[in-house]
């Protein structure tokens, strides 16, 4: 199959709404920076790979990466993805595919790009996706094949149809797409879709339908579904029984893979489909459930942990972690809960840039910074975040959000 | 053996003493309703049985014995068991037996009434058991096998006997009965007791005495002793290795019943005698002692259920729950606990009617109504009461008792 | 080998420091009382035993050593060990060798000495051991084998030497060692040391470097490295497995000592070195590591407890005890839990006779007094002490010492 000459990967954005939790980009999945699964499956349809990195993530990009790429950094940051496109002017040209370093989805599609580009009238391709319920996104109007417009977070009674444009986009001209983005220039942050428009209304652009699944890392509790996608790509375990101690009163199933080093007590049980990164102990009577847990970590005596994404030196002892995520180095002590649904079985919001925003999960526990230690016995609400670097301390209840660098004794809040 | 015509059972009072739990005639053992067990029983010593009901709980109790009796509804209600038995008028006449739903005893003492009936000259015969401390009850004074009178609730120093009338009457003319019962017209409480005192003054009256187990139903703890009673008579397990699925982990002792469908966890234990009912998941190193635990519940991972009774469809999670009463569609979450003891180990009290009522119980944790749920590392005081339909907040302690539709959050009671 | 003539134990000393723990002298391990350690060590070396007791503690001692050696009440008791020593005038003479109960060394050290007591040129011995870190004792100025001088707790930059002299102390002639205590009549608290120095002046004093474990029964938490001194003697199970009941489905290690009566439950975990005392209860998921355990206790379900010291009758369930003291007949409700470490991961100190001690331990638990209960779901603060006889109502906070006699309940303190 012949391959699309550039591939560019938007991996420069801010990720405010994503606190407490940091480089979304490069969060672990079975072992491997996300990022990776962008390129490898890119690397399959794209000559060569173009990664639009930040000042901040750059180097931890490359080395994630192996610097094995090309990458860009992004020098415009206030305006979307135009900046991030524009970083890439002179460096790229021709054929060239567009993907979000913040989606995740079946790479197949672009053999469908691949296919259609082979018409040469047809100067850009779009993927189009068909939703159900209201989804702040740019809705295409289009007739047959043809694009007609593109119109950015219209009002859900405005929209012009139920297709949202995924950042899945294909120019056979790079430089003649920059062309329109710089003469519709703007400053604000709807600026790509607005030099696509110019282009859709001048220029022939057809679009595609994308039916398979499709996960954006916006908010902190979109880890979940993802890392849920990952673990079912387990088919069978992965135990090299030479490398790791499992009791034998302990209980794993089929769907596992247990990296090296690890140890696994007394009567534990472990139920997959589950990760387990390497040197992590498993103490005696845990209890893991479909759960994705770092490396070096110590997951104490009688801890249950259930639909949660942990990272690496995490300690536990005696906990419910439940639908939750704990970054690296989070302690929490003996009996302490994250409660993960509320009594009245609504869906649980949480407050992102001082607005309230429905997770649309009627089962989210806590979601917590690195390095923050929880004290025993202390009880965390649903959908509570507590930023990195904070001590809660022993019987609190944590009701609400907490900042980094908090100190919450006594139902108090102050700063380290 | 010759059978007594007319069985009544007395079913239509009150239970407000017996808040927040409900239907107590209608409470499951073993997988049957409590009345089933009176009926069944009944139906071996009398030709035709009538249940006196009213009208809230008539349909409940005719789907639960099957409509398989004749029902009276009690339509005077403020004049005990008087009003009962008036309402039976017209309807049951010659030999009857007279027994309170509300009460649990050895059935073949009626072999014994049977036999002294034979003396025609007998014209009612009273049972009577000999109590240590005071019971506010009926006292008898007797003359050899003749009943002189009695006296109802006397105070503990006027007491003519230590011989307390228990509610299992024979009468061998109904209508004789009714008789005095219409010639004592009164509007209080003990109108039964005037009306057969007067009778006893007129007529032959005699007395057996009661040696075995008695059970009343009077207070919502008493559903303890009686839950023990029913799980004592578990003689062998009951269990279909087919319809059940029990982790080869687990260990199930001698003397359970598990019902179809059930589920037991890894290392999880059943210590006998316990009942488990249909459909019900006893979660991974759960432990469940000399309990009665409803069909459809979810007892969850390291739950600990010990001597407690437990409806239907009831989640437990992390929880020890120990010497308790927990109504159907009770939810508790990970590490709330039931307090079953006090420090000073004294008998446990609780407000019944706005009086201390003394349980005679040194063990007695919490007895919720249905539908309440209780947050994450709640603890509940010993012999705590908490209505149906509450919601007690996450970390909450409730010291006292909590109304029905309460809301306990920050150690503060609002209504829903 | 020759014996020294007289040893005497120094064990009527005041134990204020220890609060809130008794009878540091009679503390059991591996079964027997501490002091009776002493005596068969020291028998080895001693013809003769005097045990120097106060009027509180003289007929335990007694009691503990079988009455089988002298005994001597101290009647001068604000004079320190010379108040000790005084109390022998009169019943020991000769050669005497002077050891302090609070201290546990290893007992071969005398061979050493009277090894060199054969030099009948030399008066007295000292033993003196080379310290890192300053201690508050008293310190030698040497000469080649000569003692100069002994100095008394100077300030730390006053130190005239690294040695520290131990309390293993033998005099050629007691008596001529009484003559100097004596001579240098004080009243204050180093008479003992006061008398010495002057000895030191007029006479030969040698001494030897002791360069073995010390262990100084000073402070509670001084329990604690002794105990796992005494559990890493434990080099092979001691298990009569015709006299204690071990599940099958439990897990014991190598090196345990279990006392006869003892039961351990379903998939529990004894991780040694432990001593587990008599008649103790081991319950189901209890895990038990590197602790030591009284007779006659119940350490109920999902129990952890971790590198602790449990005296007899103490009764836990579902609790976690870390690096912690618990003295007989000590009650934990369920969900109670013993911090043990500060987040800031300093060494925990704790308040002695009103100033701030440094335990010079990073992991510290609680420490508690006889008869204490503590309510469920309750959380003690690292390091926390509570007095014995006192009562912590459920749920609550301990981050202080409490008294003994205490009553706390929602955070107040009241007296019994």
């Amino acid at each position: 199959m012949k391959k699309i000459k550039n591939g560019i990967i938007l991996a420069g954005g801010d990720s405010d709404r994503f606190w407490p939790l940091k480089d979304k980009i490069l969060t672990m999945y079975l072992g491997k920076p996300f990022i990776s699964f962008l390129t490898e499956k890119l690397s399959l349809y794209c000559d060569q790979i173009f990664i639009v990195t930040n000042d901040q993530n750059k180097t931890q990009i490359q080395n994630a990466t192996h610097n094995s790429y090309s990458y860009v950094v992004q020098n415009r940051r206030n305006c979307g993805m135009a900046g991030a496109v524009l970083s890439c002017s002179g460096m790229v040209s021709g054929e060239t595919l567009i993907v979000n370093a913040s989606d995740y989805f079946n790479f197949e599609i672009i053999r469908n790009i691949i296919e259609k580009s082979q018409d040469k009238s047809i100067e850009a391709i779009l993927i189009a996706k068909k939703v159900q319920s209201y989804f702040a996104g740019g809705y295409l109007t289009i007739d047959g094949n043809t694009v007609i417009s593109i119109i950015e977070k219209p009002l859900p009674q405005d929209r012009p149809s139920d297709l949202v444009n995924l950042v899945i986009d294909y120019y056979k001209d790079f430089d003649q797409f920059l062309f329109y983005i710089k003469k519709t220039q703007t400053q604000n942050d709807d600026w790509f879709e607005k030099g696509l428009n110019l282009m859709i209304k001048e220029r022939r652009v057809e679009w595609i339908q994308y039916t398979d699944y499709w996960y954006a890392l916006k908010y902190p509790w979109n880890i979940l579904p993802l890392m849920k996608f990952f673990l079912n790509q387990i088919q069978a375990s992965v135990i090299d029984s030479n490398l790791v101690s499992i009791s034998p009163t302990a209980v794993v199933s089929e769907n596992v893979i247990i990296g090296k080093g690890v140890t696994i007590g007394h009567c534990s049980k472990i139920s997959g489909p589950c990760y387990i990164g390497e040197n992590t102990i498993i103490g005696d009577y845990a209890l893991i459930r479909e759960s994705h847990i770092g490396s070096n970590c110590l997951i104490g005596s009688s801890t249950e942990v259930a639909r949660s994404y942990i990272g690496d030196q995490v300690s536990l002892h005696r906990n419910y972690i439940g639908d939750s995520i704990l970054s690296d180095n989070v302690l929490m002590g003996a009996g302490a809960v994250t409660a993960n649904f509320r009594f009245d079985e609504k869906e649980i919001s949480s407050c992102v840039s001082k607005k309230m925003v429905n997770s649309n999960m009627r089962k989210l526990g806590s979601i917590i910074g690195k390095k923050t230690k929880i004290g025993v016995n202390s009880t965390l609400f649903p959908g509570v975040k507590i930023g990195g670097n904070s001590l809660v301390g022993p019987g609190e209840k944590v009701r609400k959000d907490l900042p980094d660098n908090a100190l919450f004794f006594d139902g108090k809040l102050k700063q380290i």
